[in-house]
């Protein structure tokens, strides 16, 4: 997943602050240690009790708020949000937060996660007059809480919240509140901290380290919470439905300093390395990480198997969308712009290679070839959770592409196409022994179970293509 | 030095082709690899044979070089440079490569290091009629080698060097040739590597890495080597004086996965973790690294103790040039935005903490603070390194800044005032043994002895101002 | 009015055509010639038969419509927009054509004018659920279309049209279709050209000429045409109300070189500058025109009473949004960067000079200044319309300004603070005249007969303030 | 010559100021004025006693010096400079001012000109070991001030002058200093004015005007003038030579309400234009301009032949870098984007066109068939100046482009190029009268009498291509 975190990537990072002096600026520096969660765009609004303002670009937060915008925020209340890289159609109206004025007056909105009824829900406003700016799902939702009849934002918001379907962790800003909400399944995390006297909410705690806020608790699904500046009211909009807690989050998504779903993230990697450990033994001379996701997961499994964890693999961090012509392209230049191997610890060795998943397999493919180059005897792959079978319709950015290997090869195919000695995943059991909450998750991608149902016309996509994946790496292809 | 990147940070990164087509895209991957050494600015020149052509701006890489600009370079010859980033006076005159017109045409000239004596040269030429548009040493390097009477540009810069005093690496594009060459103490790093049929020049090997090219030798001191795009030919250009490589390139500015002056840089900063276990030990519950420079010291330093190796800090690779406002400042978010602890880690737990060098202490003073914060019982601070008590004249920024806390505190002080429950840095003896080349190193920064002497006016600034330095610091300072 | 240009001026133009190969271009083409009527943003959307797409930015149609943007547009459906410059809050959102989905699929709309009861609307629309994502007037005519249950896009148009009151000429492009309406009081002008076999609508007919179109009409108050490639439907959707052209189009919006409301531009400016002549006669040396667009009026003049035509002003074509700090701004710079005055032309002389018009007084204070600072004897100034003194609600930038010098000043008064030798107007009957159909115009801003009742919190912001004027003018003041 | 603008266009303008606070806000503004001698960069350099600093771009004046630029420039003593623009190798290293640092300290540099034997100078001090960063002849002058052994920078550049030939009027800021110089001939115009209690210097008067400076005088040929902040000290550093006015300066370059070469420019153009008419009579309807640069020249025609004079073309003054793809080429939108006809007046009607100049034509052929169409029974040319015959080597941007049409054909050849009905040129003799001061002015380029003799490699450039021109325009051509 290190190797493939462009192509499974419609995440998203919110966070919202309430009642306290600079909110702006404390959203803008949240928002750098949610920027793993989303590189395309971000965006702060802001609210000094009367006005909403929102300022969003696309680019990566350090980019887009600088000094003077930093200054020119203000505010009391904000909501920052990051979204994650596409390639095609990235156009700044997509960024969040989404601004509108409505008959209560003004708010900006923004979300994690991803409305499985969307497209209904905006045919069917559409019929009814609405119009749409954007292509995102959000506006959808913006529609539905202007259309409410209810008397406050907060009302009609839990209102609208009865016609989604899907994964959501959203937040929203007023005038003069903050107002947070997680769909009934729990599929994507949202928490509140304590900062001074006031509250925070997050995607990830790790956003609250960054300013010295405090963890206090994850907002239960179903369960909206209010934060007007004097305080935090807590009501349950939605009856809780089947928990289903995105796994992936604990996998790959979230930052290893985090707590999320109320777990240390760092922790389960941890066992999860450690329990792949246990369920794959290899002969071998070291383990080491597709760096920086697997990491965790790798010391685990070197902990457990009492072989030596190594730094072998040297990321560089400074590459962003880097141009190669197709002549260079052919030479690897793709991954090892990207991944160098250490000098001489390679040589001669029987090396354990720990990614956290594998999703295409094309880039892995290249890179066992670089570390076999490098003089590695033998390359054991271990993926630290199971073969991702299905796509995903609650906020991963899957479904639109027919790239799951394993979703029509066996393990043992797809370890002849990477090209290494063995390969072994994880197995479902011991993902969720890792999680120690089975019931509370939603494991969609490896079994296929899916929690809420979607609409048809998202989920035909993938069917056809899905085999053509074994032909596209040829002996010697890219 | 992980914590203090930004003030030791007067590094560079160059690199030569010859005689390959895109040449100019080459360099511009390449440079992606040498980002590190300088995040400044950026230039590639190159030469078809005929006109020599440089684009260069400030920024990175990536950001520089994008598909238009990296389609336009083409190019059989090329060099490449990246620039060192300091806040104050950066201007885009001053980036690299400089290329002028002289009385055998153009040249375009980079290099990495410091002219001791660049000073009284370039008063001397400017007495004599010269004019001079940047304020780097390069262009009186450059002056050098178009006053020389020589009939070529080798027998120029041949000529040339035998003027300049100090530290450089540099490479020359011509029209049809690619020149570079070492100082006699062969300060700065500078290898030769093949690829494909065709020779290549860089910084550091991870440089050849990249395009898939091998590594053969070191640049000698005092050698001049020419490619010409049918092979590589040597000259011994001045007679090789003490050797006095850099040491801080195997601590801190080279990549792990290079090889540096013949060396595997991450083997020595192994050695140098596992010798400062040996000399420093103490009681504790596992030990981390202050990422991601000192992570190899760290495992060597684990390896040799026995004590467990943790990732328990995380940093923060999208953090550029943050705009953090006064206010949020004292809340030590300078540090935090950087690293966070990951949860429960640090709980009761006695902490070996691991950096490869201290240079001001100032944010280190933050981190240690930030740690306990997270529950350590006990922080061990032990440094890679030696204390850096001199400041640097061979290429390196700290000459202008009275930063460097032990020239004037004892250790013991420095711990007080970083708050750590110890302090043990790396003995000279013991990074000497790490190299196992003793005499083949400058240490000057930890030693005071410099192997070639420079220009007074350089060496004043730092006197009085070195006492101030804990006065900054007050107890709940920033 | 060349003196106020910046605060009288929230116009736009519109362009659109059908059925032609590069139809994008030709737009952008097109808005060149119409840039005098807004230079804060442009914008085009093009459709190929099947797909919408829109490319609007802030700037000049120039900087906008670049190589690569222009080349980007294709089409053989064009619609085309530049909007009015006011100093505040210009924000792209409020650019247009402004694209959305509904029910019916994609549609871009441009205008130019002012809906009076755009705010009812907008408050109604709200309340029923819709929300706003601009605080332009053309989010309201979106909205009404995309709530029509009609049919077709031209019935949906021609639904929400029944709904709306106030001054418009808009053009709309769906997937196949350029549909264009002028509201059923005809105030801004809209007509229609021939362009080899397909047809072009647009706000002037010298976005014709730039492209060899040629001037077949106007579009009738009330009336709607589609163009479909195919040819030319038209409808009267609305019945035809009192006729309320635009008489400022012809004093000062549009170029003398078009044809508006059925006549020749220039002919009407010479018209009235030479009834000004009769009206206003004055014994003096020569007549000279504020530069550019007095120079007609200033050229009938002349010919009307016989006095030499001079050319003793030149205006400064390159002066923008340059910044003049407080110091330098009492030196009169803010109209001499924009106005000199030819050497020695004035010296001794007794001197006409023709302005279109005059709205707050304070730039042609300055100007009166710098002429007699040349020399002048006398300045005789004479204005080619008659005093304004009511603010604009059909679509011209002065409702939110309390500048309007002669609603609450005599003429004498007027010249007193102009530091004139004598001022006299254009009267309205002779504005008439020169027009040869005093029915089918408005002259609100003259008379106070508003055609059209407004909104009344629109209207009031003027009242209290239009007394300060006189005051901030101090004898040296600005 | 208005048709021919971009490519005759080789002009510069300088300013300088001393002794004032906020120097260098006033040399931005005065560039303002100065904007139509050059628009492809700008720069001022400012010196506040101490410290010489330069801010230079591409770009116009007014996009290069925003608010915060201003602000940051300060100064009490400052030079600025504009430009031209050509289209091929634009690079910001040749935008001036050029500053640099020498044996006397830092010197900042602007000229407007061209030195005949740079290129020879340039290859001598190359010889020399001298290097050029520039292709610009500024460098190589800066190199002669270098050079100098001289005590002060005023004997430097005194000494300096001696070397150069050419025409060349430049200005130099160091710390403490202004320093100006007009070549001994006196080619290019440069005259000094009283700003309070301070000194300017410009191109032209009307950058004087704009700040509200006063013209005293101009630089004498071979004059230097020297202000030091308290006054003006002079000093002839070269014997003039023999007065060789532009005469091109009079004729198109400078702005009409300039003084240069101590005669209102206003002035000559208006002889010109009536001398004109005395040369060639033609009964026709009216005189119209081609516009901006030829109005007062058609002004001089009318009043002298008793013809009306009209405006009958408009200028989009909006039309910078506009793309036309080739498709619209052929449609003439290259004219029509910049010039419009005013619908009727053309009608039936006999034309007497007055342009400044022809150079290469084929603007103007496309001119009169849009007039044409636009109903002119007749187009008669008058062209209110010779027919250029001969390229400028004085500062001119002609030598490089072999395009004009009346080297190699009559003026009967031309007139059917052109298409018009009747074409006549201002004879020299007329031209000379209209100037009155025959024996100052150079008319090299109309009479091949050059003043001063120039390297022959720049000359030969031209000589084989001249007769192509015609081939180029075939009847229905662009």
């Amino acid at each position: 997943m290190g190797l493939d975190q462009q192509h499974w990537s419609e995440e998203c990072g919110v966070v919202g602050l309430a009642g306290i002096n600079g909110a702006g600026e404390l959203a803008a520096l949240a928002l750098h240690a949610l920027q793993h969660r989303g590189q395309e765009s971000a965006g702060v609004s802001v609210s000094d009790g009367h006005t909403v303002h929102t300022h969003r670009e696309m680019g990566l937060v350090a980019d887009i708020f600088t000094e003077p915008v930093v200054k020119s925020l203000g505010g009391n209340f904000s909501l920052g949000h990051v979204r994650y890289s596409t390639t095609g159609s990235s156009l700044v109206e997509n960024a969040q937060p989404l601004q509108v004025t409505c008959h209560r007056g003004a708010i900006a909105l923004a979300h994690n996660g991803n409305l499985v009824n969307a497209h209904t829900l905006k045919r069917e406003m559409e019929t009814d007059g609405s119009i749409f700016t954007t292509s995102s799902d959000t506006e959808v939702f913006v529609h539905l809480v202007a259309r409410s009849k209810a008397d406050s934002f907060e009302d009609a918001i839990a209102e609208a919240v009865q016609r989604v379907e899907g994964a959501y962790s959203l937040a929203a800003l007023t005038r003069d509140k903050l107002i947070a909400v997680r769909d009934p399944n729990g599929f994507r995390p949202m928490c509140i901290g304590r900062f001074q006297d006031s509250y925070i909410v997050a995607s990830e705690s790790c956003a609250f380290d960054i300013i010295g806020a405090t963890y206090l608790r994850d907002i239960a699904p179903g369960e909206m919470v209010v934060l007007d500046g004097d305080g935090l009211t807590s009501r349950q909009v939605m009856q809780p439905a089947k928990p289903s807690q995105c796994v992936f989050e604990h996998i790959y998504f979230s930052r290893p300093d985090s707590t999320v779903f109320g777990q240390s993230v760092d922790a389960i990697r941890r066992k999860c390395g450690a329990i792949l450990g246990r369920e794959s033994h290899v002969d071998a001379d070291f383990v080491c990480a597709v760096p920086d996701s697997s990491n965790t997961a790798a010391l685990g499994y070197a902990q457990a198997t009492g072989l030596p964890f190594e730094l072998a693999l040297i990321r560089n961090h400074y590459v962003g969308r880097t141009f190669i012509s197709p002549a260079q392209k052919v030479r690897d230049m793709s991954v090892r712009i990207k991944f160098n191997t250490v000098q001489n610890i390679m040589q001669g060795k029987r090396v354990v290679l720990i990614d956290d998943s594998v999703v295409r397999g094309t880039t892995m493919r290249k890179l066992v070839k670089v570390i076999k180059a490098a003089g590695a005897k033998e390359v054991h792959l271990r993926i630290a959770s199971p073969p991702v079978t299905h796509p995903c319709y609650y906020g991963i950015d899957t479904p639109v592409r027919n790239e799951l290997i394993a979703s029509s090869h066996t393990v043992e195919e797809i370890c002849t196409y990477l090209r290494a000695d063995s390969l072994q995943y994880l197995s479902l059991d011991g993902l969720m022994e890792a999680t120690g909450e089975r019931e509370k998750y939603c494991a969609a991608c490896f079994d296929g179970n899916y929690p809420v149902p979607f609409e048809l016309d998202i989920s035909q996509e993938i069917v056809e293509s899905s085999n053509e994946i074994l032909g596209v790496g040829s002996p010697d292809g890219p």
